[in-house]
């Protein structure tokens, strides 16, 4: 299922001015003579300390290979190095012609899907893209089931493998669909929450989830993929990204600087919604980090028709005000197989405009609705027909599917209202709001406002950003000054507990409502009363 | 053959305000709470960092073993630290008890012989002393042969197991007599010729002798000694020493900073008599380094019944200048097997004093002798009597061996007159001459001056430093300074090529004289005709 990516590539963001971690650098030494007698290897390192490459370091299993390439190429060719945060490690001596490409994976490892990139690190272009089931979920869907899984004799080492060997299949395939070779892979950027950092590191997770909720480790090592377990990648660095903590992990930092949140000026958030829903919020200045419960129902994993956003799934609904009948787009064309996130926040959004749903979210009694259900369940909503189906079924979506549904999107919205008031800020100051994930490249910012699960603000305030980790871990094989950042935002991230307290279940409350108990919230949102919207 | 050592060990020469390559450092870390949730190695590097080792480094395949180890010990334990230079690696994790040992191995890797010394590095002090023969010797004896047949397919693959196998093999019985497990060996530090130092690393000698004689590295990376094959020693780190270039190798280096060459003010100069002659001339602000062919004679190699100072060699001789019947020590007591150098020197300079031989190194005909004999290769002398050596045969020493004697004794001197003309220097502004190796050991400097193999100087002059190469690898583990210092050295150390030229010809033919042609230039010597001495 790789994912359609133009032939030119795309860009990944970068500032020009700042140099990727991988450089192939033009090498042309003297020849040796009886005056000059500098040992061949002190010959590379003399003339890469001249270009600034210093402290270099070489791996003793590379020496003789590097030799013989040097004396073959006449002693002119690329030496292709590799920025360790505090040295640089001598990865291949390549040929002088521009033809060998200088090669990267970006990957994001999320609990349920891996997603990996292809780069072009010299060019700053994405090539390829492909997500793969994470072969983990076999011993739990959740993260908590894998951390115990992992407790038993040999459960870390089948879960390594495991993410590993699924890793390592989709960048053969990727590099072979484009005909590369893995010799020319330099670097490994990988980003995930801390439980799956320590399954790929071997690290015991066991604390992770145990009070006072001490990880393993926190920061890692630049490593010779290789010793990793990625075998086939003779020549490449992995670089990890650090975690907070046990509830923060390397895919919020990595999230983090590919919203640029660190260098800001002004307040924005991030909104990541994957497993759980992971808001961090700051500026240049702070950084305030927060997880809830609010994502597997938003991810459409909850609603009985629920499905990701992927081919199949209905992820736009329009509802006719008058007759009721509904029109809606299915990703990738053809019949629908369920519905995704920002189909059902469409769907909801459609319903209670058109005067289908009440503000709580239960059916009004209108018998001259034709697509109206009595179900066990009570009434439903029949969003397809049978013969608009895969499965050749109707969809219906129930009342007590919309009472799920209502109960994540309240979640995200206290979440959101507590994070801003703990620091004393104001929803209107927020200026720029970052929605990632595929449920933010698939959700429209009206509509979710509509149901009140996101702030009432300008439009232009929410900016779909796809994949933060998976785009910050390829920004940071572009620019090797993210290292340090990243190093940066782990030490400015506070985590906040969201402690199930009062003034929480108060906000919880009034959320459920569509769009709130409390209209002021919601300026904008018409009411079906007040005419069609 | 492990050579004593006093119950005590004894100890290393060491500044005593340096510390040490490997360190044990006490720690003691407070409990993991909510509050202070740092994860358990970053725990650990915030410690360490806190004591001053930083930029800190862990090896991932350890990082499970120190999360559990430090949970085990309750957070209270000993870190071994290793220095690399520009980093700190942590090695183990140790019980905070003392009983646990730092141990590290010097290695000096000569072209016949290896030498392996057992260190206790916090203590500073030798533990166990063994040397074994170099098994590559079996491709040959000389260096050239063993860099000819490392050309051949697969032939650099056996030397470098032939070197590693034997080290491996004496350390692991070293650690055995002194009941000593190999998790305890920290460091390996080893000092060699530039193609030995390539045949450990298994990189390809074939340039060092080709010209422009370009070794492939001159310095090596501070690497796990399990990267080079020791996977016996998890723990420990190896340090090689680097080379100046093809001629002037790591063991030179070793040798120099054992000697304190780098560190005086006054001009010393350093003798390392090996498979070569091997001279170091210079003080603190230059160092000049010098080889010549003047070794096999001298360690007993050339002369018919020559051997290395070793059980059964005889290595003292004193000759009654009536009866001019000999008396000599044999090492180890029991009967001879041979003569080693320094036994050589004594028989040479004692059958000159009592006018047994002139000074051209001819027999006088005496024919009250009762030892000397008629051969077919001319006359000889009778140093033991058939009831005195090993196979029942008398020791004959011939004209012809002593001629061949006399041009090692002779090359030995113009090397050391050359090169102190080349900087300008006269014998006698050296106060400081360190003779090395096993020649150095058994030498008796006042011999050596009567038959003018060294300059006449006043005896204090010569200190034997025994082993210097060895020693300077057992001085790094003790001490971290000299990492750098070694790498000064070998930028300090200036390499000169002794031309066969008309000077060098003439220097020669003089020294070949007993103990020269121009006697005032050892006034010490008293001549035969002047009386006993």
């Amino acid at each position: 299922m790789e994912k359609e990516v133009p032939e030119t590539g795309y860009d990944i963001p970068a500032r020009p001015s700042n140099k990727p971690m991988i450089e192939a650098v033009e090498v042309d030494l003297p020849a040796p003579s009886l005056l000059d007698n500098t040992a061949d290897l002190d010959r590379l390192a003399r003339a890469l300390y001249q270009k600034g490459f210093f402290p270099l370091q070489l791996s003793p299993g590379k020496m003789n290979e590097f030799v013989r390439k040097m004396r073959q190429n006449d002693l002119r060719f690329r030496a292709v190095v590799g920025y360790t945060g505090t040295a640089w490690e001598v990865l291949d001596l390549i040929a002088e012609s521009p033809d060998v490409p200088v090669l990267g994976f970006g990957v994001d490892m999320g609990t349920s899907t891996l997603v990996l990139r292809l780069v072009d690190i010299a060019c700053k272009k994405i090539i390829r893209e492909v997500p793969v089931k994470n072969p983990q979920a076999a011993y739990g869907e959740d993260i908590l089931s894998r951390i115990i899984f992992a407790r038993d004799a040999g459960g870390l080492e089948v879960l390594r493998r495991l993410l590993l060997e699924a890793c390592s299949d989709a960048m053969e395939k990727m590099l072979k669909s484009c005909g590369a070779s893995a010799l020319c892979v330099y670097a490994l950027s990988c980003a995930g929450n801390t439980a799956i950092s320590h399954f790929l590191w071997g690290l015991d997770p066991s604390n992770i989830c145990r009070e006072p909720y001490i990880p393993a480790a926190n920061t890692f090592p630049i490593v010779r993929a290789a010793e990793l377990g990625f075998d086939f990648l003779p020549n490449a660095l992995l670089y990890l990204f650090p975690n907070v903590g046990s509830y923060v992990g390397g895919d919020i930092i990595s999230g983090v600087i590919a919203a640029g949140l660190n260098r800001s000026n002004d307040v924005r958030m991030l909104i990541d919604v994957g497993a759980n829903a992971e808001i961090v919020l700051g500026s240049c200045d702070w950084l305030l980090a927060c997880a809830g419960a609010a994502g597997p129902a938003l991810e459409g994993g909850v609603v009985d028709r629920g499905m990701q956003a992927m081919a199949g799934a209905i992820d736009s609904v329009r509802i006719d005000r008058k007759t009721l009948e509904p029109q809606f787009g299915v990703i990738g064309g053809g019949k629908a197989s369920g519905i995704c996130g920002s189909g059902l926040i469409e769907l909801v959004a459609e319903m209670f405009s058109s005067n289908i749903l009440n503000i709580q979210g239960k059916f009004n009694t209108r018998p001259d609705c034709a697509r109206l259900r009595n179900t066990p369940d009570g009434p439903a909503y029949a969003l397809a027909l049978s013969s608009q189906t895969g499965d050749g079924f109707e969809m219906l979506i129930s009342e007590v599917d919309i009472g799920v549904f209502l109960k994540s999107k309240a979640a995200m919205y206290t979440i959101l209202s507590l994070i801003c008031r703990k620091v004393g800020l104001k929803f209107y100051d927020l200026k720029n709001i970052f929605i990632a994930g595929n449920f933010g490249t698939h959700i429209d910012p009206e509509m979710a406002i509509r149901i009140g699960m996101i702030p009432d603000l300008p439009l232009e305030t929410y900016r779909a950003i796809g994949n933060s980790s998976l785009l910050g871990a390829c920004m940071l094989l572009c620019d090797r000054t993210l290292l340090a950042e990243a190093e940066k935002v782990r030490n400015m991230i506070t985590y906040v507990e969201l402690n199930v307290n009062v003034e929480l279940l108060n906000e919880f409350r009034g959320a459920l409502f569509i769009p709130h108990t409390d209209p002021k919230l919601f300026p904008s949102v018409r009411f079906p009363q007040d005419g069609p919207q």
